[in-house]
Parts: structure tokens; sequence; C-alpha cells
């Protein structure tokens, strides 16, 4: 279980009371996909290392003046996976859209980037933003549409709701995927601009008044701060860097995930992602607190 | 290249003449097939790390007294995969019977144990001689008949040649799957027989006469000797008693593999690997010279 | 969880009645203490790397014909640790208490070893039974009476019940170890004698109508089987000895743990001691059946 | 021992005279402490992997132009612990304080960050500067007053010399921690307030005429730099900003430690801590040179 | 093979037509020499590893909208190491003359910094720019003049064509070290002046029209980008650093090599090695195509 | 320090007497060299990790009924290595040397196999006792007369007082190794023939009244036993095996040593070959006080 938070039903056996998700604010559900990958195997235990290295992670947000545990975070544990992708992927958005249709945010641990695409089908959001070092625009990889290097395709070509895709970080692609994104419906931030001083979130993309999904990619940072991934990509993000993307565009934002987080490095990788999580919590919740 | 092979070409590149697979003897094919692993995933690295770990053995054998460089092992390299298990495994399957047709003993290095199907349609043996832990007898696992988890089954039904299946080393299975092995087309042989004094192959299988295929599943020995590969299962064979098979079982067969070997060890399973190949070749080759 | 056990309220939600652990037979808990480890520290990862790593076990148990799923084991989680040694030792015993009340055995991950005194006052056993490197009969180490390397004396020397302590696969102890190792309720069985073709564990001990508890150590194991624990011993067990002292203690036993595991390996400590706890529960669940 | 360091004999030894501890300017103890630990345990090996990480660094530094060796550093080795932490903690500090007696700067290894209480009882401090992520301003943490959690209230409270505080990178900590943080004798500067340009360490403390204790938790580091520590902690300091605090304020100080370093990695945390650790020295030497 | 290069018998073979290393624009050579590493060895693993945590990145460079396998890269393999250094530096010359001769560019992956010296020597250019966290400017180290710490020192004063070295991000050496790189021939930048936003490349060499051989050190990089090195040095350049260095030398440059990774971290070193070849491949293939 | 010993001065300082090695019995020397290994290095690592895993074993033995720490060992600590070999083996050689003449056994920590020569050269035993996979009796390896593949070699051919050598678990070598070994002056004793129940040295070799050397190459044992070597040969001897070759030998050497100790594994090679160091020194120190 995700340090902080509860399972669904030890809050009514603690409490003497019925506590269902439907009293959950943020749902979250493991997704531990691991068949596309194309270097490094092992994103099917990233959620239990996500959970694992957010161990130490103190419960008060003191920037934000919050504690993780108040904020209504239920953990549902794992989607176990199985051979078929598209079936997997049409049950785990079933899982999340129970989350969605009783108003809580669900927070996706991958597992490979693929199961964006079951978030973002129960979420329907019109923008997807994505930190991620890859385009992940091809069409279908090695003949795949759902690899997790087809995803945002997917996503803003499947999803009926989304209307354009935000990628931040993104430094490499093949040719026709950088194609693609010279369309309209795609913004593609490179790691140096994200860097810049100057650089704000608003200056690409207006994120007030459209429901927003985030979806974080942990290759997006620079392998220093995330080795555990499977296609480690150079010159990337800093922490720090990553963490004020996901501080301004969470207000915004109906879902979030973290994936392709792997168990190839000494936990680098999965206490960025944990950390992110509860970035996009507090940030979400203390705008929750204040509308 | 696995050390003391030669790739088609350079032989004639060194010697002024042309050498090609025809002269082989032995065709060495890397399948690093990794899609169906069911707990540690790694296999895709399996050929390359039994090559690397292979590295320090001797040329010289001194049981067989033989040099492994003269036996006329030719690497082809890897046959890279891709995400469509089934399409894969026909193609494998055709670069080993090319092998078969210039009348070579291909040699596979896993990979998961779905590539054994491939390796066992190019050389359509009478007889399929298996060291697993498992049974491998699903009809299909989660739903996929390509499942490593079904693979004696799919040789056993699928491939016409195929008369019966021994499998050395089992310790584990569903029931449906010890069903199945009541059959008399599978026998199956307990690591305690195996390690007993008294244990002759002859006593469980008569090789005479009979085309045969061997195939080494590392997960056959004790998780001590190969820690690394997907599904350890503890109370295996040692090494000794692999070798021990292989030896009795390679101057019948005319085709082999080892598979199952990925990297998350410290190289046991990958030096095994290795050396048990060698072996087979050894005693393949020493049956040879003497015919 | 331990794969194929249910949570206690797991079962009742998905049957549509209540299952609680009144109706279980076995029940795990986890211990992740991890303070007075002398080299190397770890066993607090213990419970969940075993866990882990019994994933590729199938539910299916050959020997016995049994199905792991059906033996009625409960898996309450951990009972997290805090800096008192001795006051989290009632505390776990508590919670082993009321599995035994319910006429369940219970199940201990460690955890360091000293988690076996609140095993055996719960299950208040006349013997104790003991895989171990190490004779763990200190007084005090490091003036620490409650330290892993003195829990046999405590067992002995502090429950009641209990008349014997028989400490199989010790090798190594201090000099006033071996001394209290002379009296008449210790029985030392060296790991050249448990390898014996010969030995017969009813030559050492008779288990028959007396209560017993059985605590496996894996240091027992020789470093080879079992290097990720805290104090490796060369010279020990091989793994199918540990298990024919499992089989036949099991069927007499009404407790059990297996501790000392650690994360510091490539999963042979953690997958050697999920086994263990298998062939325990597949014995005595066997041994009830019959009865 | 610490490269460029002598042991205090050996000195004597080889120069035919006699070199004692106190001829010494600095004066490294090892103090494994590993028992409070919340998460990764492994902070008993610091001290060893300190020392062996700083064999390739050159003696000469550019900056200064010193040469360690001649900087009169001595390594004591390490003061072995053992299970009681008050105990040890005041035997230790009684090592210190023999440092300091002799006009030696002690330079402690940990260990756990609670060997800083040892540290500052020897030295008597009136400042206490500390890099940490965390404030480590528990009163008690799991009812243990001296876990590592503690130490800086304990410093804080318990010693009387110390007037203030300085935590610098601090990121998180509990609710009563920010709150006890709110008071006029402690001093927290955030990781993004250190990482400014426009930073000096004037601003926030002064340092003049005032005796001065330096500790670095190695986790201040994002865990990038140091990911072998025991509670990681993302958004921390880069290397370079830390050497930046240590140059700035090592004139000032009699005492110094580098502690939270565990075996977790690859490096890269003692690697890191063995280098402040000269550039403390090397900039202690330097003042006392032109004084 | 390097992802995306060739064979030189390879490219004949698919197209039917006779390509042959003539035809290439870089030859990329493995030179594992690991023997001198005064710390942690490896590098003999370097070359393997630099290839393998290149695959995942994609063939297309959307700056310089080029593919990495249209730009005529040929990989010859590895020059295989013995025990004299000193006859392998000349074989290894020799093989890179070979590609020097048919108007390639070598790209030499070690190995030790040793192997330098057969690349300067191969390629003979006026200016040598370095990226080392360490000057190797020692006349001899422990002796050897060909010592991995002697390299730089080799190559200005035993190569006739060269003028003057450029080592950048250096921040350690020996005494007499920094003495030798106060001479004309030598300038240090160091990492901060790397670092800041004002530095250009132009302010401290001129590269126009002179022949320039790039070599880099990957411990000039922190060990946060590259803790898999033989000798780390913290406070060292960021990746990003080191890019933009690569791309302002490599219009000018006709010899590149990237040396001292090892297999001792997570891929970090090895990705960013492999990053930082292609960028110099991409930047060496845009001016060539302009030109 | 290996635990147990003291270092030469240490004693005396404590006592408030001049204790010095003319006093001891056993003196304990690193030889990290680690220059030749043909496949994996570390071998430099290898004294700092025997002594690092030799610490949780009991000082007392109950076999012998002696404590290790009464049995005069004395740790010198290790001898730095440099890049000429042959003048590192003469300076070792005068180290052990004043071992000998001081009446005590020396006690070696390879490091690579060729510190044996240095071992045997100081010992001048009669005959030369070997436990290795490996014959070692090249002339040369790759052109390299001190190679670690040659050393028995040089102490059958260059050591004037060595008789013969024989060769315990060896399993390999190249054809000339083989034919070498088939003169008078070596005896080989394959693993199978080692493990059997009937083996006796005495059918081997007569050591009565012959000063004899033991020298353990843990790549005698199988990989599973000690996977952290530079060149694991599978097939190999158990850990007892080895045990019970050096409790036979011991009684009647002068020198011993083990060595190919790398710190690739989980503490399994170094942790069984402090045990057989330990094991040589009881059974030494056994029959020197019955004598
Ligand atoms: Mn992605
Ligand atoms: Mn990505
Ligand atoms: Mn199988
Ligand atoms: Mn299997
Ligand atoms: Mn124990
Ligand atoms: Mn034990
Ligand atoms: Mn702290
Ligand atoms: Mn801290
Ligand atoms: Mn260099
Ligand atoms: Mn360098
Ligand atoms: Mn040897
Ligand atoms: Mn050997």
């Amino acid at each position: 279980m995700f340090p902080g938070a509860t399972d669904k039903r030890g809050a009514g056996d603690a409490a003497g009371q019925t506590a269902d998700s439907a009293d959950a604010n943020f749902v979250v559900v493991g997704a531990p996909l691991d068949v596309s990958t194309t270097f490094q195997p092992g994103t099917r235990f990233g959620p239990r290392r996500i959970r694992s290295f957010a161990a130490p992670f103190d419960d008060y947000d003191y920037r934000t003046d919050q504690h993780f545990s108040d904020l209504g975070v239920v953990d549902r544990g794992d989607v176990h996976t199985w051979d078929d992708v598209s079936e997997y992927l049409e049950w785990l958005e079933g899982t999340l859209r129970d989350a969605v249709w009783d108003d809580a945010i669900p927070l996706v641990l991958g597992g490979e980037h693929t199961v964006s695409l079951a978030g973002v089908r129960a979420v329907e959001p019109e923008v997807f933003v994505c930190l991620d070092a890859h385009l992940d625009l091809y069409d279908a990889y090695d003949g795949n549409p759902l690899s997790h290097a087809a995803v945002t395709r997917r996503i803003l070509e499947d999803v009926d709701s989304v209307e354009e895709a935000v990628i931040l970080g993104a430094r490499t692609g093949s040719e026709l995927e950088w194609e693609r994104a010279d369309a309209d419906d795609v913004t593609v931030v490179s790691p140096e601009t994200v860097a810049a001083p100057s650089f704000a979130l608003d200056d690409v993309v207006d994120l007030e008044a459209r429901s927003t999904y985030l979806s974080v990619d942990i290759d997006a940072a620079d392998p220093a701060y995330a080795p555990g991934t499977g296609t480690t990509e150079p010159f990337g993000l800093e922490a720090r860097e990553m963490r004020d993307i996901v501080r301004a565009v969470a207000p915004h934002a109906s879902g979030f995930d973290v994936v392709e987080v792997n168990d190839r490095d000494d936990g680098q990788a999965a206490s960025l992602a944990g950390k992110l999580l509860r970035e996009f919590v507090f940030s979400a919740g203390a705008t929750a607190q204040t509308q």
C-alpha cells in the first residue's frame, strides 16, 4: 500500500463505519504491465518499488501545510496483467473509471507507458500533458499499436475527448514521430526550454477551464536522476524541473500516472516517482481545499 | 560470438577460401525472446550473457580430446525478436531449418523456453528430451498457447514427428499438467531420481535409433547453481547431474537449446548454460568422429 | 500477500459470506525485525522478499496432491517493528496467539531470529526444533538477552512449556554456547549428520505425542543456497536436506517460522524460504486431512 | 585508513620518533552505528566505504595548494558499536574529546546521524551547522530520543554550549518538527535557497568569533548524487552546492562529521562523502596556515 | 555492433554490392584495455556496455535532421588486448590508421584512457581536446609511462603533430601535473568555468583551420551522471555541459574516443558515453554535409 | 584486519609489553594483485572482502577446541601492488620470508593466483598442493610467464625446492597444459575423484615428512559456491569437499594462500575463502599443539 494511503476496507474496519472508495479523493492503482519494453524490462516491479521507496517520506508537507494521510488517498492495489494487452487495458480502464465515477482522481503506478491509455480513457480529459524523453507518437512500433512507444499517438487519435498533447522534456523520436509532432494538436517542449529560468507552463498550454490528465514517464528525467527505466536517454530533466511541472499541472488535472519505473537501479527512479506522485496529490489537494 | 565459434564469413576471410555454413557441424543462434516470463524478466539478455560468460573456457576438452574450435561451430548471431511471437517462431524456425538442411546441428541460446518450439519444428525429432523444473504442459497459460509454460505441450501435440517427451528434473506443475504427464507420451523423472547413483538414462528412454532434440531449461538446476532465471524453483539438480544427462543425450541428438537464462545473477546461470552447450558439442562431436 | 493465501476479509468479500481468521488453518504474519544483526543488515526486507519470490510457485503440490490455496492459509500482513524489542515481541506474540486460539498454525516470516521467541510463546510447544548454522545459545550477546544469537537460550529457559531444543545443521558457536549445548535439554545435529543417507529425525528426537514448533533460520543452508542472510556460514545444509527435515517435523508442529532472510542476494534465500514454508504447509495439511 | 592519513603509531614507526595524536591537527574516527535507520539499513558499512572510495583522490589540492598528507590527519579507525546506543555515544564522545583536548579537530565518519551527538558533546560548539534533507527535530522517534531523526533536537536541547542550529538543504519534516523549527534557535534554508546564485552563508548565520560544528548528512544531496543512504529524499542539493557550504563553514569549525552513507549504491554517496571531508580539511587547514 | 552502424561486409551482403570500410565516414573500434586502472577495474567491459546501452537510442536526430544509419558508420568490433600495452597500442594504432587512410574518422570505445594515445598517433592532430576530471599529465605513474594517468602527457610530448592540449572539466591532479599544466601547451578549464552560461569554447582554443582530436574521459562527468568509471571524482560536469563541448568540437575533429566506462553502475556511464559518441557523429556529419 | 588476528604492535600496546611478529605462529598478508585476470577483474578487492566476510565467524572452533585468537595470528595488512609484477612478487616474497624466518606460517590473501609464486619462494616447500579448477601450467599466457595461468608451472620449474605439484579439483586446461600434467612431477585429481566417498589424500600424495605449501584458488569450487572469481568454471567442488582437503593438508603445511576472490558476487566466494583460511589455521594449530 502506498504509505499514507488506506485500503478501502481498512478505513471502515478501523472506524466502525463503512468507508469505501466513494469517499476517496484519490485512488492509487498499480498497473505492472511489462510486455513491450524495447530495451531493459522490469516495469512489472514498478508499482511495488514505488510504494516501497515512498516509505521514508514524511506524511506532512510543509509547502502546502497538509498531511498526505488527510487527503483521502485510497490504494486499491495492483490490477494484475495478462498476455492480452488490449483486454488488460479495458479491464484497467474499468477499474479507473470506477474511481472517476466516485469523483476521485486516479493515480496510476506503471508499468509501461501503455497504461496511460487506460487512464486517459477513464478520465476523458481535453488535454494530455506528458513528461517524457520520447514522443511516443509511433503509429505502431514493431507492428504493435499498443506499444509504449505509441501511447501518446493512441491517446491523441483514439480518445475522442482529447484535443491536444503537450510533451515536456522530449528529446528524441523517429522522423515520422517528429512529423506527427508538427501537427497542431501536439506541443513539444525540449528539456532546455523547461530548464530555462524564464519558462512558464502557461506559455505553452492554457489549462484553465480544461480538464487535464498528467502522465509522468520517468525517463523524462536525466538518467542520473532515474537510471531504473527501460530506455534511458541522457540530457534530460532534473528532478526539481519535473517537480515544478507537476505542481503547475496538478491543480488542473483529474488523472495522473507515473510510469516506466523498473527495478534496475538503486532506487533513484522509484524514489523520484513516489515523490512526484505526492507532489501531485499535495498540489491537487491544496487546490481542492481552497475551492 | 560464442567463444571458439566462427561467423560464417569470418572463416573465409582469414583462410582465403569460401567457408559458409554448409561446412558447419553446429550452428549457434541466439533467440532473445522475453515476452511471457511470469516472474522475473530478462531472458532477452540470455544469449549475450551466455556468450560472455563462456569467455574463460578453454578451447580444449580433456575428456574427449577435442578442441571446440575444430568442431565446426558457426555462430550466426541473434534472431531479433518482435511483438508477434507466432511470426517470430516461424522466422526463427526458418533460420534453424537452414542449418538442418546443411546437415548442421542447431544450438539455440534462449530466450524464454518458447523458442524450443522453433527448434523442434526445424529438427523434427522423434523424442524431445528436456531438463526443466517445470512440466511446461499447460494447454495455454493466461490464455496464451505460446507461453513458455506450454512449450512441451505444444511440442508434443503440434509437431507431428514427436512421439514422446522426457522431462528430467521436473518438480512442479499444475494439477492439469500432472494429469497430462500421466499420458503414455510423457515421462517425468524427478530430481531425486536423476541424482540417485543408480540412475541411467537408458532406464527411462531408449534413444538408440531415434532422432532426438535436447532442451535445457536452466531452471532445472537448483537456484544455487542458476539463480539468474525467470522462475526459480528450489530442490533442483546440481550442475554435474545436468552435465551427465547432456553427455548421455548428445550422441543421439540433432538439435539443442539452452533457455531461460537472464541477467539477474552474478553469472552462475550463464556460465552453466555455456558450459552445458560445450558439453553437448564435445559429446556430439566425439560421437560424430568415431562414426 | 503470500501467493495462494487470502487476507481474512478478502475471502468474505469474494464469496459473499463472512470468512475470518477463525476459519484459517494457517496464519502468515510478517515480522520484519532488524535490530541486532551483527554483520549484514536487511532482515526488515525479509517478509516482503519471501512473498515476492514465492510468486512463481505452482499452487498445486504433486507429492501431497493438494492445492496451497485450498489449505486455509490467511496472510495478515506484517506486524511493523519499533525500537523497543521487548515490547515488539509481546505485541507480535499477541497477534500470533490470536491465531493459535483460533486453532490455526502461525507461520512467521522473519525478520531476525529473535522473532521466534514470540512464536514459541504464542504456541507453547514442548519441543523446539530449529534449523540453524548457529547454536543461538548465548545468555546475552553484547549485553542483549534478546539478540538473535540468544534466541534458542531464551526459548529454552524462559518459555515454561519448552522441554528441549533440537538444533539441526549447527556448525558454530562460542565455547560457552557449546557448553550449554551439552546439557540434557539440547541436541545438536551437525550438517554432516543430517546429510548422511542413514539419518532419520526419529533417531535424535521423538516428536510423537509432543507439541512442536519448527524454526528455520535460513543460514542453516550453505551460503551457496542462501547467500542473502546476515551471518553466512559455509559448510551448511543443501536445500533438499532442509526440505526433508521440514517434511518430517511438519506433521507434529503447531508453529513455524522462517527467519534471517535479507535482500542482499539474487533471491536464493527468499526463494528457498518461501518453498520451505510451502513444504511445511503441504506436509502439515496432508497430515491434518488424513486424521 | 583514510587515504593520506596516518595511524598514530605508524608515523613514529617509520620516522624513528614518537608521533602520537597530540601532534595531529585532525583525527578521523569511524562510528558505524546502524540501529535506528527507518528505511534502508547499512550505515554500519559507511566508514569502510568512505575510506575505500577516497582511494583515487589526489593527495594534492590545487585550490588551496596543499597536500592532504601534510595536514596532520590521523585515522584512529572505528569505534565499534554495541546495542546500548546511549553508552556507545558516551564512549564515542570520550574518544572524540581526546582529540579535542589534543587541539585536533575530530572528523567523524558515520554511521547514522545520531553519532553527531557525540561529536557535538565532545566539541561543545556554539553553533551547529548541518546539511540535511530532514529537520531531525523530533523530540523522540518511535519513542526513541536517540533516533537519527531526533539528533538536531538533542543537540539543541541537551548540549549546553549550543546556541543555535542552521539546517541547510532541509526539505521535509513532521508538522511538529516544523513548529520546533520556527523557534529562534533554528534556521532552515531550503535547497532552492542554497542553490540560488545570490546565496551567501553570511546572510543566514554569523560564524565569526563563534565556535562551530559542521555535520553533513549525505541525504542533503539529491538521490542522483547520493543514492546510498537510508532515507532518500528527492529535490535535494547538488554536489557543488554542498561543497560550497563546506568550504564556507570549515574555517570556523572545530568539529566535522559526514553521516548516513550506506553500501546500497555504486559508490556515489561514499565518494561524495570522502570528497566533502577532504574539502573540509583543505579549507580548515588553509585557514590555520594563514593565521 | 554499435546500433545503427554496419559491419563492413554486412552492407555488401545485404545490398548485393561491395561496401567496404573505404566507403565509411566513421569507423567504430572497441579497445577494451584494462590494466592500469588504479581503483575500480572493469574498462574491459566498456565497449560492450556502450554498444548495449545505445540500443534504445532513435536512429533519427531531430536537431541535425539526420539518421545515424545514413552517416556511414562502420563498426569493426574490438581490438582484443594482451599483456604488452606498448605492443597493443601499436596494433590498435594500425587499425585506426587504416580508417584514417580511408578518410574515415575513428571512433574509439575504451578501455582505459591510455588508448587515446593510439588514436592520436593514428590521426596526428594539431590540437588534443579532452574532457577529463584529471590532468593525466604524469610523466609516469607507478613507474609506468603508459598509465592512463600519463596519457595526455604522452600525447603532448611523444606525438609530434600535437601542438597543444585543452583539458575541460579537470578538477584534480598531482602538484607536478599542475606545474606541467602551467606550460604554454596546456589549457585547463575547470568544471565551474565550463558550466558558466558565458562559457564559449572559442575563448579557450581556436580550432578553426587546425586538425583536432576529441577525447572524452567519462569521469569528466559528475559521478551522479557516470558512476561506472574507475576513479570517480565528485563536483564534475553535467551531461548537457559535456554534450555542448562535444557539439562544439566535433565539426573540427578528425578523431574521437570515449573512455574509462566500466560495468560497475546501472548503465549511466555507458548510456552517456554512447549518446556523446552519437552527438559527435551527428555534429561532424552535419558539418560534412554542408561543406 | 582479519577477525581474531592482531596487528603486531597492537598486542604490545594493549599488554604493556613488546609483542612482535617473532611471536606469531601465523602471519596474514594481503596481496591484492589484479593485472592478468583474463575475464572478470576485481581480485584487488579480494583481501578486503575476505577480511570483511570473516566478521561473523565465531572465535571458537568446536572440532579442534581452540580459539582463533589464541593461535598467534598476526595480520600485517596488504602489500600494495604496482605495475611491475616481477618486482612486486620479489617484494611480497621478502615480506613473507620475514614471517618464515620468524618460524611463522604465512597466510596470503590474494589477489590473483600469481601471488602464490611469492609464497612458495618464501616457504621453499617440497610439495605444492593446490585446489584449482585450472591446471595453471601454461609456460606463458599471452606471452606473460607471470600470468595467473602459468603459476603452477613457474612454481614447479623455477622454485628449486619444489619436487611435485598436486592439483585437486582441476577440470580444464589447454592441450599443452594437459601434456605437461602428464609428467611425473604433476598429479591431477578431478572433482569427481575428490568427491568420491572413498577418496583419501594419502592415495595421491605422501605428505609425511615433506614440507608442503597449500594454495586454494577459490575457482576450484563450483560457481554456486564461489561465483565471485575471475574465471568461473562449472562442475567444481562443493565447499565441504574443499574443507576436507584443507584439513588433511594443513598439518603438513608451512605456507598457505587463498586466491582469486573478487567482489562480483554477494559474498559467497569471500565467505568460503575466509572459512577455509580458518580451517587451515585450526588444523595446523591443533597439530602444533599436540606435537
Ligand atoms: Mn513514454
Ligand atoms: Mn519515455
Ligand atoms: Mn521450461
Ligand atoms: Mn522451467
Ligand atoms: Mn539463528
Ligand atoms: Mn543462524
Ligand atoms: Mn539527518
Ligand atoms: Mn537526513
Ligand atoms: Mn583520463
Ligand atoms: Mn579521468
Ligand atoms: Mn589458479
Ligand atoms: Mn583457477
